[in-house]
């Protein structure tokens, strides 16, 4: 029998071999103050990156949650079309987001209209002098309604082709500043996130065991004397996030409120906060201005005698995004001793391979 | 010429350099015997957890996925505001959540009414004995009106101010017990859900290929004897996850569906099944109970004889959060590679380091 | 003092120690070959998967990004029910959808009808020959009426269980071809993402710098000569994705929309460019077309003279998913190092074990 390229005696035997390489103990103060170093740094890194920072030991699991909100809040505007009026939530909230302007035109009805000039209404056909200036069927998807062919008054000095359309067609007019419902920024919104690993089969949610109903009722986040209330005003959100709430609310826009839950859950129960950060997700760059902001479209339709009209409300708003990020960690001894073995493999190799090079100089 | 410290005849020569470490054989029956141990733990864990565990061989891909859902199911309710009533899907559905409760105020107008007593309107100013007790224009932003500074007779013994605001304002009442739409537990909700495995170009959904039109109109999703319809009763999904259906319906709630898509692509492509679990999110923790459940606002505007008015809905629903999870697998030969590399190498170390532990006693 | 199994003079010298393997050179050319193919083979891998493919110097992170639609177009309709209609985006624009097709039943009210035949209606009690076939109280999750228990004319020949529905019911027919709204191939949407890497403070949005307000209000995405326009032709979307919009109209879908932001933030910031690609999400295997498409009910409800009415909406639509995907990477110095390290030791021990195997023979 054969075994490793020498001849045994027996298979046995050769089951039992075992195969070292020979050492060689160098005795000198500078290799060895080296050779120590190198495993100095080796532990180092063991014990501060891969068990202290990354946490190695653990098993780690990451967050499954929902997210629920609830705004409150009413504003009151007095405009030359509207009158006094009063909006409240119903009226304001868009399911995901807050409408800090609202631009409502006059109610409109599937009729006939003059199209109006081309700064409004982009493409060709706007302006014309007679009827042959106007195709028939003709619509443009950016303009709003179907030509009919004929060239009619648009205004005392100007005559535009006429469509069929929701009549009066919106103005292309820029949003005016201040924004219509100022008083947004009092607005406060209720968070209501439920978090679960499912691995450790752990349940949390930001209202904390300690916040009672009484409290919730009246209270406001604040990062340094209100840290656990769940409830945002949302000019402190922008003001959070470095935007001024009068200057984002014209033109509207994303804000992201991110919610990080990163979890030791080695550690008492209490220690698993939630983090709130807000940041503005949509552009804000001066030197790329080009379609800013945030705006929807959205109609309620009346139906008055048979005959269907719509209000076309155009929304400035301010969409919330709720992020929720988060990954625990627990110990348990398969991972610990992978890494603590990936560890000592590795750096060890490194270090040999150090030496190995140092060696042959 | 010189390399590895030694000087060598030439730089060819050299380059054909091959140095190993010295061997040192030991013939022991205790040492063979923890070696050939190692070796087999070593084997064992790159069979057992590199290979069938981690399915190492395989090269992997997570799911992209789109889902669309559609709920069925009406209602009869006999109350005694709004009399005999029937509800199908547009009345309860608001896009992702089935309301199984809907609170109905009366029907409002921008008008002027009475605040209401404090126990109803959390804040300041709202019981009074004069006008010098209410602030023109002062609204708190969770009250629903703006006051008008004057007092008025909110019922025979109380006065309260006076408030423009959506008319007469909502009563803060808990929730009656049972639901208003107590068979919405009937209610069956159909999901369709398609995957792609953009790498494996693999596309399938959960209508499986042996589903036909005929099985699709009759069947409810049963963990035994219908594991493959894709139609789920809302009682179900909530007794699944551990729930009361009624009891969560009250205050309404997030119920998740869980779609998992396991694949091993090296096997037959019925084996890559979805998995469904249900799970409610949102906190149901008896001993933080504030701010239970969901629901929600919205309004549906009317116009009679140019006057607005609306139907405010408080609707506690239970929504659907449906994720969708999923991992494919198949046979690659570098990750197999590399696996089989990276496991050899590191528990071989580890072996070798036990043993180098070992004989330095 | 004794260290490594051997008496030391002194802990001092002992801790000086370095012990090594004792090297044999063996000068073959067929070995040595051999030895520096698998060191070339080493350095191959860690050069060019490790650092160029995996790019193992950089640190990531991955992208969060806001995204918003804005749809855009007319169309002109002319059916016998309908007369000459006009079609534009608050009426054909459900949120997160475009309606394609769009069937809407004749206005409906809480009232008593027959429920028709069972072909239109799937389960037990539709045709009938006198009350008692007709259970009262009855209804079943797929029909749309709780049953009377009376036994009515539907038609001149045809007896159904009298429902109390939102009646007229709508008819389960098969959607017409072509759609309703075949215009809807040329609206476009403007689709506005802005990402962010948190890691390296990077933001970006896929309106580039040199994009200005005039080339936007005209221009539309096409691969090869506007590669960089934010804006995309329906009917393109559907082309690039293999599907033809018109077939796809009749029935509905799922459209992804996939913006790739793969950046190397060590190259200029204009090269961290988004990718698109179009693919149809839900399914469309021939083999397998039960439940095929995507339609939405939702309604429209009016008030006239205190009776309330709606307008049943039966919208086959396409809807977008919009997913961005992404990483970035930036050189860093740790995971330059650690990756080095561990592809040196890991594939030099696979060599090595190599090199065993082969020695043993």
């Amino acid at each position: 029998m054969c075994c490793g390229g020498r001849c045994c005696v027996s298979m046995t035997q050769c089951f039992f071999d075992y195969s070292t390489s020979k050492v060689l103990v160098i005795r000198s103060k500078s290799v060895g103050t080296l050779n120590r170093f190198c495993q100095a740094v080796v532990l180092a890194y063991i014990i501060g990156y891969v068990c202290v920072l990354k946490k190695g030991y653990q098993d780690t699991d990451t967050v499954i949650s929902s997210v629920t909100t609830k705004v409150k809040g009413i504003a009151l505007t007095n405009t030359s079309d509207l009158g006094l009026r009063i909006w409240d939530v119903a009226d304001y909230v868009i399911p995901p987001q807050v409408a800090s302007r609202r631009e409502e035109a006059k109610v409109q009805a599937r009729v006939l209209c003059p199209l109006g000039p081309s700064s409004t209404n982009p493409g060709p056909g706007s302006t014309c002098t007679s009827g042959r200036d106007c195709k028939r069927g003709f619509h443009d998807s950016r303009q709003n309604g179907v030509q009919t062919g004929r060239c009619i008054q648009f205004s005392v000095t100007e005559k535009t082709c006429e469509v069929l359309a929701w009549c009066p067609l919106e103005k292309g007019n820029d949003p005016p500043d201040p924004p219509l419902l100022a008083e947004a920024m009092n607005f406060t919104v209720l968070i209501k996130n439920s978090i679960r690993y499912p691995k450790f089969n752990f349940n949390k949610r930001n209202i904390l065991p300690h916040v009672n109903s009484s409290y919730l009722s009246q209270c406001v986040f604040n990062r340094t004397t209100d840290p656990d209330c769940p409830i945002f005003r949302l000019g402190d959100i922008a003001s959070e996030a470095g935007e001024d709430f009068q200057t984002m609310a014209v033109h509207g826009g994303v804000m992201g409120v991110q919610i990080l839950w990163d979890c030791n859950l080695d550690m008492p129960e209490s220690w698993c906060m939630p983090t709130y950060t807000f940041r503005r997700l949509d552009n804000k760059d001066p030197d790329n201005n080009v379609a800013p902001g945030y705006n929807i479209r959205f109609a309620k339709y009346y139906k008055n005698g048979g005959k269907e009209s719509r209000n076309l409300v155009k929304g400035y708003g301010i969409r919330f995004e709720i992020m929720v990020f988060g990954k625990a960690g627990k110990f348990n001894i398969v991972p610990t001793l992978l890494n603590i073995g990936a560890g000592l493999a590795l750096l060890g190799l490194v270090c040999r391979a150090f030496w190995i090079l140092k060696l042959y100089d």
